[in-house]
Formats: C-alpha cells, structure tokens, sequence
C-alpha cells in the first residue's frame, strides 16, 4: 500500500460481488417478508447475529467444503485473535445456542435472514456475498420437529407465489443410509474411510449417473481428464444394496418405506431411521400435507454426509429453459436435515438441531421465472421545472401528492434542456408528468402526461385505439391529486 | 493457529459486538420499514451495495476520524488487494454513482440501510457493527435538493412516531462559515492549518464550552489532563465573529439571517451561503415545513468540517434521563448536509451530492422512551403434549390456529413434566396455553389457559375483580380456532 502510485481510485465493485439496484431491493425484501410472516405463525423468533464471528468459533461446519477455512474472509484482529466473516447462518446459531443455552427457551424455534460470505473463486452467477433463510429448530429431539420444518417450508413456497404442484418436498434420512452402509458390510471403525467414500459417491448421482456412481462404490472411476479417483471397493452384491437405497422410492410413502425395510433387513438404526420416515409422513398427513407436496424418497441425497437424521430439500418442478434453450426443471430452492451434535463442540453436550435454509436468490429466480414477482415497481409521479424561479410551487405540489401517498419527485437536476427532464422521467419510469409553464400558471392549471399511455401507443405506432383515452390532460391545480390519481388508476 | 491448544472453543460473540434476538429484530425491521415507505414516497430508490468494499475505493472519507483506514475491517486477498468492510453508507455511494454514472438517473435519489463496521475500541453502547438509515441526492446542484432532504427526514421521523413538537431540524450552511473565516481573515491558501483549528474548535463547542473554544481560537488549551493542544491565533476580534457564528441564532429566521449577514459583511461565498438557508426556509414554508419543525440555525457545527454547503441535524426535544438520573434532551438522532467533492476523487469531475444518515439505534432507543415501539411481540399459543402418542392431533391443532393466521406451535421438547411445557410457554410470552389429555380427547375437547390474565391474577393476588372472566375454558375441538380468537382479544 505504502509504495502505490498516487493516482485515481478505481470505482469497482470487488470481484466475486456485486451491487443490487431498485427492483432488486424491493422483490427479495418482499418474498423475504412473506417468508418471514409463515415462520412468525409457526412460532419462529427472529436472531441477527454479527456479521463477524471468531474464527475458533466458526469452526469447520461448512457442509460440502473439505477445506472450510480456505473458503473464509478472515483477518487477524489487533488482539491477535483471528475474526471472519460469516459463511452460513447455521455455525452462529450453534454458537448462540451454546453461549445463551441458560436463558433460551427450550426448544428454541429461531429464524434468521441475510449475507453470509465465501471466499471462493467467483464465476457466473456465484458470489462471494449472497443472502440466506434459515429456520431452526435447537433442543427438540422429537421427529415432530422435522415435520413441522417440512410444513413450514410448504407454507412458505406456497406464500411467495409457488403454486401446490409446482413444487415437491422430498424426505430422506441419514440412518437408514447407515442400515445400508451396516448391511452392505461398512459398519466397523475401520471402514471410516470407506463409508466417506460411498457418501461422496452417491453425492455425486445427479452429475455422474448410476454407472458412475457403481464405479466409486467399486474399484473406482477415471474422469475425462484421466484423473483417476478411488473407489470404496465394495463388490457387485454390497454395491447393489446402495444402489437400492438410492432408487428405492416407489409410487406411495408406504411403499417406499417397505422397500426400504427390505434393503436394511434387520439393522436397528436402518429399521429406526424408517421409522422416522413413516412418522414424519403421518405426522404431517394428519394435519394435510399430503405426498402432492411432501414425499419420502431416497432418492434424496445431497447434504446426507453433514446431516445426521432426515433430510429434506425442496425443488421446484416446473420447468424452464436453460442457457442452451433446452427444457429442464427448474429443481432445488431450500434443502435441510438434523445435525444433532452442532452445539457440542461447544460444551461438550449434544443438542438436537433440525432446520432449513432456503436459496434467496434461486427462490426469486424462480419467482421471477413464473412472472410472480410482487414488488410495486412503478417509478415516482415526476414535477418537471418549467420556470426555476418558481421551485416553491413545483414543491408544493409533489408535497400534495406525497401527503395522499403517491410517490413523487419535483426534477432537481438542470431544468433548462425540457427534454432531458422527460428522458429522466421515462429513465425512472415515471408513469405521469406533472407539467407547469407560465401560461398554466397564469390560468390556475396543470398539465398531466400520461407516459404509460404513452409509450403504449409509441409502442403501437397506432392513436386510433387509444382515441377515447387522452394521453394529455389539463385539469385545475386544485385537482391535481385527483387527476394524477385517475391517471394512475387507469395505466 | 497452527499451534494452538486442541480445546474446545468459546462460544462467545467477538469483543464489540452483539446479537439481536426476537423483538430486538422486530422492532427494528418495523421502524426501518416505516421510514422506507416515506423514502419511497419522496421518490428515492434502494440501493444495496456489498459489505466488502476495495480499500482503494473507501478511501479516507470517514468524516470525525483523523486516521480512518485504521478504523476499518480490513484484509489481504489472495490476488493481493486490500478489502475492508464498509464504515458507512455514503463511501459506497460515491463508488456507485461513480461506476454507473452512465446508467444511473441524474439526479440519483437513494436509499440505503444496513450494518456498518469500524474497527474501533468497543465501550457501554459503543459498538463495532451497527445500523445506518441513509437518504441521499446525487448530481442535483439546488438547495431544492437539501430542502426536501430535510422535509422527508421530518416526515420519517413523524411517520416512526416521534410526534410533531418532541423534534426540531436544524440547518445551517458551510458556506456561511467559510464567509465568517474570510471576515477573520483566514482566507488565503497558507491559513489552511488555521481553518482547521476552527473548525475543529467549534465542532467541541458542546463539550468545552464558549471559553475552551475561545482558547481554541485564540493561543491554545491545556485540557484538566495537562495536555495542551494548540490554537488557531487568532485576535479577540477575529475570535468574536467566530463565536458570533455560533451564536448567530435569534427568534426569526429572517432575524437570524439578518445577523449572518451583518457577521458575514461583503464575502461574497458567505452571502451566498446566506442566501441558500433563506432559499431552504422558503421552499419548505411553501410545503407547510415552518420553524416548528425546521430552522435556521448557526449553532449546528457537526460535520462543518466535512461538508460543503447546508448542514442538517434532528435533535429530539423530549427529556429523558440520564444514566445519573438528570434531566437532559434526548438530543441528535440524524445529521447530513451536502458534500460535493465525494465522486471526484474517483472521475476528476465534481458532482454535487447532498443527504442524510439516520442513526439508527438512537432512534429506536428514542422510541423506547417514548414507548412507541410498534412490532407485535405477542408469544405464540402453545399447544401442551399430555400424550406423546397423540402428537398428530396436537399438530393438528396448531394447523388449525396458523390456518386463521394464528401464531401457534407444540411443545416440542421431552413432555414428560408438564411443568416445563408451562414454564416454556410463559418464557415465549406466550398468551394461552391448549391442553388436550386423556379425558379431553375422549370428550372430544380442549382445555384453554388465558396465560396473560393469569399472570395478572398471580400479580395481583386477587380473584375477585377477574372473577367474570375464567382464566380457564373448556370448549369442543371443533371451537378451537374461535374460543382462542376470542381469549386472546380479551388478553
């Protein structure tokens, strides 16, 4: 820093980050307040955390990052303690749940909402500052807890503007993976190495297929490149099983849970963990939410190595184009599960934890893609200058509309070039000009531009339908509330 | 961190600062809302920048600091730029306006709130993270911009409810003191280091007093610590027309006016300066702002040295007391004004800018004492577990009561004691209790407790005067969504 060449700043945004405009704002805080009006029925309190935690705190919790603090913004502070950014909002609930375990109530229902950090290479549409919803549930045991967040997440889908049928909750769980792991001969203390290679496999399923996947389980795989990458070595018979697991979902919950019973034979965490599935799935058949909206299926596998119970993701089923103009779903908004011994690294007890986050940005890419964004969008009624002298008055008027609460703004730049103040308004999308030269003055008028109507029949190159509708109108001063309202309510 | 000592970590929130819980949120994210809606009304647009900006980028704008990189978050990426975290809303702002100046509308009117890091020495109240609410113009030259920036604080303010009367905005204008600082002869080039001390000195008027700054302006000041810091030298004469800036202030703004211009004589920047506060008086009289609510007044000096033209500043009137337990005004809550030199550094132009920074904490504090805190922080029902088995009807219930939009949830920790279930939900402020044993459900009922009338049975130690209204119901299932509708409007 010290020896750098005295020139201009640069006005960028640093790499891997970006700025968010208007619109942009406005429809993530709306879906987020939707969302966050279903986790206050549910009985959710809100956290807000710091943005900056001790990195000892922080830990290595980062699901799906083998080197976790490599992925972290951190700097050592002058008390030579090291501090970071947070990357998820899951590693500082553990920390509140540990630091405020006496005052908490138990269980303690919480959500939070806002940036987290990862210091990763940025590429095309992957920042390192994104937004994350997150809804937890600490101290509950039960399975009922795992349902209640499947629900919650169902609600909150449905509250946003995903419609029921165009998304589907799919449960899964952690232990009957170990019944198969047990059954498949990978249950000892030894075979540690094998099971991470096997969760790592099936990770994988989406990306690399079933052949794929069979070669990890196996000897193991070569990639295009030719990097070779070592297999479990489980044989055809153990390999079949996990398989299995994977494809076990059938037409109906109860199916899917026989067949599941089937592939973890007489293992008691397999037989417990389907348990758990069946539970669940009453559980929440009792209060309506039916396989139309939340289904048990194995198939479900992403996260099954960090969480330690059932599972869930969310995904979208509708579909969309893709950058190459082919149809695809548009697949996962929101995935979660059971981490029972997050808060013991602090105290040293487990604590039971299930919880969701949901993907900001995916979520309102999706809205966005179903054209059910619900932000008001529509620019400020704009009060051009036509004499400067006479600011007071052009004042007075956006101050009449702004007390009957529409949205307004007097021109402040250079009124000279009249021009440039309707390029600005249509820059602002403006929907009505408000315009007061010295003959209006005079006579006690304004005159109101429709610009809506406007660019309407810009657009149309054609008056003749419009011909009942003016696109311009000259109505008293008094009435000017009136009339910018009228010509509100018909753009 | 190599070699640090395996053990568990602290779970502690870093040195400085603080987690937010429930209503802390929730009376925050209303009173931030409520001032968006009147941002919007007035026009302006949000804007939402990164936390991590480019020090190179930051750069030393941190006004009241002398040496602001060292109050700045900051760290080296691995491509070896230096990155901070933002100390305010207003540095970004000027990178924005600077990047985008070919996209943005001209004038520019945004919106920003969020957190704000300073790396600085943590106290009681004094935190490192923290909230600002600001409002800016940018590239309008006229005070019609600093006018309405003044009369859409005042609406924020009413609109979060700090009633008309409990606050005065108060205005003032560098220019008129740059005027001043030429009547005394400090004008030229070479009295740069004495403007300084000036301006400095009467930035700590509140503190030291009319004769520590007098000292200040004249040979110097030894503080009570022995410390002496040197003055300005100036005479007695030249000191008198500093101190007659400060005390310019008279019943009238066209009386305090006339005494400007009388302190301000023949410099031509201080007339002007003048002229503009006349200029904001009267836009804002036009639109019903009067000296009730916002006045000329020379005494502001915070932020003199920073800014360029007007200065504004929101004190609220009301009395509170003090942690000795004094009287004493509430005091400032907002400051802005105008600063034109913010984007040059990045373009080589100059653009004029004008806003205003809310301090956000202050303000809710501020309504705290005025007992205007308006979130809803009503504890969800609770519905008991007397039987494990039945936990599906017990979800059921809940359905029902967020079905009616309802905060409801189950108890979802170890049911065994019922004690603990009733203690949870006193601990959640929660305002009825539903209980549905054995004998309940056989009968096809619930029980309801009025926990809120319960609480002020158990206050009062007496019955008597509660005796029409039972604190506890029996009522059918099928009334459940109605009799709890009808406890918690008696609650």
């Amino acid at each position: 820093m010290s020896d750098a060449k005295i020139r201009r700043p640069r006005a960028e945004t640093p790499k891997g980050f970006r700025d968010y405009f208007g619109a942009e704002v406005t429809t993530r805080k709306a879906m987020l307040d939707r969302i966050t009006a279903v986790y206050h029925r549910y009985g959710f309190d809100p956290l807000e955390t710091s943005a900056v935690e001790t990195v000892e705190s922080l830990g290595k919790f980062l699901p799906d990052v083998d080197r976790p603090n490599e992925g972290v913004f951190a700097w050592q502070d002058e008390d030579a303690d090291w501090l970071a950014l947070r990357y998820d909002l899951t590693a500082p609930l553990a920390r509140v749940a540990a630091q405020y375990r006496n005052d908490l109530p138990s269980p303690y229902r919480r959500y939070a909402m806002g940036p987290v950090w990862r210091n990763e290479k940025p590429g095309p549409g992957r920042f390192r500052q994104f937004y994350q919803c997150d809804a937890d549930t600490v101290g509950a045991p039960s399975v009922a807890a795992d349902a209640e967040i499947c629900a919650m997440l169902a609600d909150a889908l449905e509250e946003v503007g995903i419609p029921r049928g165009d998304y589907i909750i799919k449960v899964n769980n952690r232990k009957v993976l170990n019944g198969v792991m047990e059954v498949a001969g990978l249950s000892g203390d030894d075979k540690e190495a094998e099971r991470g290679i096997v969760l790592r496999a099936i990770d994988k399923i989406d990306r690399l297929g079933d052949a794929g996947v069979r070669a990890l389980l196996g000897e193991g795989r070569k990639d295009e490149s030719g990097d070779f990458t070592k297999g479990a070595g489980l044989n055809a018979d153990q390999a079949e099983v996990v398989m299995g697991f994977i494809h076990a979902k059938r037409d109906s919950g109860a199916e899917t849970a026989a067949r599941l019973r089937e592939l973890v034979g007489t293992s008691a965490l397999g037989l417990e963990g389907v348990g758990e599935l069946e539970t669940i799935a009453s559980l929440l058949s009792a209060q309506g939410y039916g396989p139309d909206r939340i289904v048990i299926d194995p198939g479900v596998v992403r996260g099954l190595g960090y969480y330690t119970g059932p599972v869930f993701e969310a995904e979208l089923t509708f579909e969309i184009l893709d950058e190459k103009g082919r149809k695809r779903q548009f697949g996962s908004v929101a995935g979660g599960g059971r981490y029972d011994d997050l808060v013991k690294r602090f105290t040293g007890q487990a604590v039971p934890a299930t919880g969701v986050s949901i993907g900001v940005d995916r979520l309102l890419a999706a809205l966005h893609a179903k054209g059910r964004v619900t932000a008001d969008t529509t620019g400020p009624v704009v009060v051009t200058v036509m004499d400067r002298d006479r600011m007071a008055d052009y004042m007075g008027m956006v101050a009449d509309l702004r007390a009957a609460d529409i949205r307004a703004e007097v021109y402040l730049g250079n009124p000279k070039n009249f021009g440039n103040q309707l390029k600005y308004a249509d820059k602002r999308g403006s929907p009505v000009a408000v315009i007061q030269g010295g003959d209006e003055a005079a006579k006690g008028t304004v005159i109101l531009k429709d610009l809506v109507l406007g660019a309407r029949i810009a657009a149309s190159a054609t008056l003749e339908e419009w011909k009942d509708r003016p696109a311009q109108v000259e109505v008293p001063r008094a009435d000017l509330v009136a009339a910018v309202r009228r010509m509100l309510a018909g753009a």
